[in-house]
């Protein structure tokens, strides 16, 4: 369907892909319900991995179970990679042992626990006992290391080469060899008889250099080390820094042990972009298919921490109720102060988090940042205390209001300001994550000052 | 210097990390002193470029400048590249014309298009007229594509090839024409005579198969068509989704014009994410160098808002000045109905905002995502305000203050989770940011609905 009107080409588009998707779904919907797993594979198969992944994750919930069951063994194991971690379990609890076994043997390393680790422990080391020993032995390392390692990151399969080898023979090894290499990989990973990494020589310089020149005269130096305990986040900076399509990973001495891609880390650049995110708003987790429980779960815990602190703020507001009765315009004009000082908390807050996941506040940069924060937390202090100031003039025509308000609103940016970048940064040095829980100690810490010193000012400045 | 006691490691390290940037930048600092270029350059040469910006962007902002005066010529682009970008603004002022056309004319488009479009129109022009006729077009081409698109981030310079050419002459051809090669490449294109795309093989493919092969025979299907004028968000998401590393550009005819590769894609992924996290807590841009000034000015614009805002809401709660004035205890409890509702509110804001962004909220997933939030925002409040009834029963000891307090606050969750999801929903169908300025819209809104329908309600049921 082509846009016929110019201004309504991008709707007109946006419907008719809202349109193909909701025939594509009922198509597979049909497919399923004829209960030929044929069907359903066919229609599958028509699409790309990832998208055929889209599908399912649109499927209701029974469905998508029903689907897997019907599946079994045949379901594909490309587009169980390629579904969400939340979407991938229920297809996983949904599909038989042998179903599991076969797919876990034929993937790399890090793809095959990504499976396994869905599974509840009986009915994973039931799988792993029907593995080959070898196999078996291998995922079980994987499996040991920590959920969000580079250990469980990597991949064991990698090319590696002595430095004096030529161009010509790594080549030649590679094609002799095709079947144990990596399904991907972007460079080979040069090693001395210790099997200890000296350097990494990228494909495209393979690409470029005539048969006869040795590895070593063309590697390149290993920008970094990363131990297969490295946590993920470290990993993914590394790889950012550096600007890294892959890596090798060293045990403690110094031998290769295996390689992280840079599409297992762009996961987890998202990953952890995900969680700052909702972690910033208070949210532990969520994901496409959270039902309302998760939900639910996911958001009572900072709520439940917020009916209290919101009542900490209601008795410092209690304890100004004499003051309240005699003006009442205090009552009226106190969500202002709060509110302010709340946003400019955030800000900071959020600033602050950015900058310490980018690693721009450490030492000196710290320093400089509380300095900031604070210069900026007086300018706008002034600023929007003055213009508030001004407007609560002409509303009451009370200047001594006007001034009450315009100080308590200065000490409230100020403590919001240096709250916001403090308590993130405090929570970096306690090793703890500067995202979570920041946001309620800060607004409530700038609810209890903007209340006491409005009302406690006003106490003493107006009756 | 080594962590001597097994409690301590984690502080120890962090404090000699911490010393040991200041040493070197000490180092750097003395350098710099010295007057001498050769001195700041032997300094930088020890670190890696990454390393190296890292550096230079601890210097106080007037070093930086003198340094990038002193070195002229000599400041090494590597480093340039790896500098980010309020930093590189600021070495490019202070370099002559002449530095900036060396170092233009050494790298590939999209890195020479990076260092130009921070130049003043007229320094720019400048110096594209002293450039070769042949480079010159090329980078007024790239240059003429938005700040934002697929064709600023993609390079010029690629490796193609017919599909009836073997492995082994694709491999000879790419050894005789090294200097013509990218710098990094992942692919070779097919190309058809029309020199449209047809298919792609990985550098490993080169590797493990035979020289014999014809390149048609192993090359992978082009999953995804990027046009020069695509987002680089859109880019981003389907580098994601596809598991990419690098894409080739193809023009209206589709003609193969350039690549896109996953090292500048990472950087579009973290922008993004930065973009999505300020602007979600309304600030509108920051960075490491950020002066106060720019801090103010990438903050004031939403407090500047807010103030209105917060003024809004202040007009709602005089509206029951008579109330409050006889019910004191409403001045005490009102805060609470907004701050639990904003809280609310914000928490479902984020999830949607990362659900759009991870494209997971088209279509039926939007619909049930909609159904969702509104159950999780009936069983919030109802959970919720049952606490809150009940805190205030036990403080207040009055029935009827309580349940005003309980239906008010269902009603507010119930406003803020379905603001919370539409507000972001809205905006993107407009075409808008959903991350942009809809915290306003909540927050306001939810104190408004808070505020009218506690204080309504008290004014109906307890006068």
């Amino acid at each position: 369907m082509e846009a016929e009107h110019e201004p309504d080409t991008r709707l007109e588009e946006e419907l008719t892909e809202e349109e193909l998707e909701a025939e594509q779904l009922s198509e597979l919907i049909e497919a399923f319900e004829t209960g030929k797993p044929g069907e359903v594979l066919e229609n599958l198969d028509a699409y790309h991995p990832a998208d055929a992944a889209d599908l399912l994750e649109q499927l209701p919930r029974s469905v998508l179970s029903e689907t897997a069951e019907l599946l079994g063994e045949q379901f594909p194991t490309e587009i169980l990679l390629e579904l969400r971690d939340e979407y991938r379990e229920i297809v996983v609890d949904n599909l038989p042992d042998a179903a599991i076994s076969e797919a876990v043997n034929s993937l790399d390393s890090d793809d095959a626990a990504l499976i396994l680790e869905d599974l509840a422990e009986d009915r994973q080391s039931a799988i792993l006992e029907n593995m080959e020993i070898r196999d078996r032995e291998e995922l079980e390392r994987v499996l040991a290391f920590d959920e969000e390692s580079a250990g469980r990151l990597m991949q064991r399969d990698f090319l590696a080469a002595p430095e004096f080898w030529t161009v010509g023979q790594a080549v030649d090894h590679a094609r002799a060899n095709a079947e144990d290499l990596p399904d991907v990989f972007f460079e080979i990973y040069i090693i001395d008889p210790a099997f200890r990494v000296v350097g990494a020589v990228p494909l495209h310089k393979i690409m470029r250099t005539p048969r006869s020149v040795p590895l070593g005269q063309i590697a390149e130096e290993i920008e970094v080390e990363i131990g297969p305990d490295m946590d993920q986040e470290e990993v993914a900076y590394l790889f950012q820094k550096y600007d890294l399509t892959s890596a090798p990973v060293v045990d403690e001495s110094g031998r290769l042990t295996g390689m992280v891609t840079i599409d297992d880390v762009v996961d987890v650049i998202q990953e952890e972009n995900r969680e700052d995110l909702l972690a910033l708003s208070g949210v532990s987790s969520a994901g496409g298919f959270d039902t309302v429980v998760s939900s639910f779960r996911s958001r009572a815990p900072w709520l439940l921490i917020n009916v209290f602190t919101a009542f900490i703020a209601s008795g410092v507001i209690s304890m100004f109720s004499a003051t309240i009765d005699s003006y009442v315009a205090l009552a009226v004009l106190m969500p202002v102060v709060v509110a302010l000082g709340g946003n400019a908390g955030s800000q900071t807050l959020a600033v602050s988090v950015r900058g310490i996941a980018e690693r721009e506040l450490s030492g000196s940069a710290a320093r400089r940042a509380i300095v900031r924060e604070l210069l900026t937390a007086i300018i706008n202090g002034i600023v929007f205390s003055a213009a508030v100031a001004v407007i609560a003039f002409f509303w009451f025509a009370d200047v001594r209001l006007s001034l009450v308000i315009a100080i308590a609103m200065i000490g409230t940016f100020l403590w919001a300001g240096l709250s916001g970048i403090l308590i993130p940064l405090g929570l970096q040095r306690l090793g703890a994550d500067p995202a979570v829980s920041s946001s309620v100690f800060l607004l409530t810490t700038v609810d209890i000052v903007g209340f006491l010193s409005f009302l406690g000012l006003a106490t003493l400045l107006l009756l």
